[in-house]
């Protein structure tokens, strides 16, 4: 499938309520288990797209899409979130990842983006050139692969008591 | 983490909300593409879900607590959805499953289930004797499982275009 614009904002839009629907009034426990060491809660995950609403993906369009000749990223601190051990509530960070999404929507959106603007690049620290296109489509997958993720973190909480039928849930052995 | 009806039953009952509000208003592309010969799309993912309301949890729970004495469940046939080449919409799959979940979980809340209740058996056809909290506990975790196969499956459809990002997406690679 062909990147589009306007299915991506979609899905982009999706992703707060998805993540909120899921997690939001669920006891501590379901929140804050993760699967095992040097993994993530889906309450470190929720800190981790706050983060990326903050500094990776709008941020990277603008140095692409800006007046500036300089068109290196900031490297991504993809850790961030586990560094700032934070007392805020899971509901707290829902809203601010809710809030911060809506305005990148927007800016998204305000900059018009069509085929020729796809096609423009930015340099990654890793990577080198990357274009516009795959950046804006890394964040939708890069979305899913969160959601993803916070169901196979929530459903390993019970992968003792499934007994047998482990056998055909294929999602309690994925790895991290 | 131990089984706990109440928890279980807060899940299951999120899961129609969480899978609408992430597949509703895509273009049909999004919906029907799978991950290639025998697999499902999002589309077919759904079908199956109504069919394991219609005849798999809640049918095998009653199998678990009724007066009868054989407690030999009914086979579930996985791919029943396939069978039935459907032309209904995405929209009234999705309400289907809504409806049929709420009644599933006020059969559920009527049966007054407690940890006495929760070992009671059934024969499932494979594995022999299984617990309610077994089937319960699978129930929640199946759920989990197919939120988790629809966003690997329409992550995938950006397989090409996320680039060289490919590398840090795990998701992309997971298989069916």
């Amino acid at each position: 499938m062909e990147f589009n614009i306007t299915e991506s904002i979609q899905i982009l839009t999706k992703t707060p309520s998805v993540i909120s629907n899921l997690l939001k009034d669920l006891p501590e426990t379901w929140i804050k288990t993760n699967e095992g060491v040097d993994t993530w809660s889906p309450y470190d995950v929720v800190g981790h797209l706050i983060h990326g609403e903050k500094t990776d993906w709008i941020p990277r369009a603008l140095i692409i899409l800006g007046e500036n000749e300089d068109k290196a990223f900031v490297p991504f601190d993809r850790f961030a979130q586990l560094k700032n051990s934070s007392s805020r509530t899971l509901k707290q960070l829902l809203a601010e990842f809710e809030e911060l999404r809506t305005e990148n929507i927007q800016k998204l959106q305000a900059l018009s983006i069509d085929e020729q603007t796809l096609e423009r690049k930015g340099i990654h620290p890793e990577f080198g050139e990357v274009t516009l296109k795959q950046l804006l489509a890394t964040w939708v997958v890069h979305d899913l692969g969160h959601i993803n993720q916070i169901t196979r973190v929530m459903a390993k909480n019970y992968k003792i008591e499934v007994g047998p039928w482990t056998k055909y849930l294929a999602i309690l052995r994925d790895k991290k």
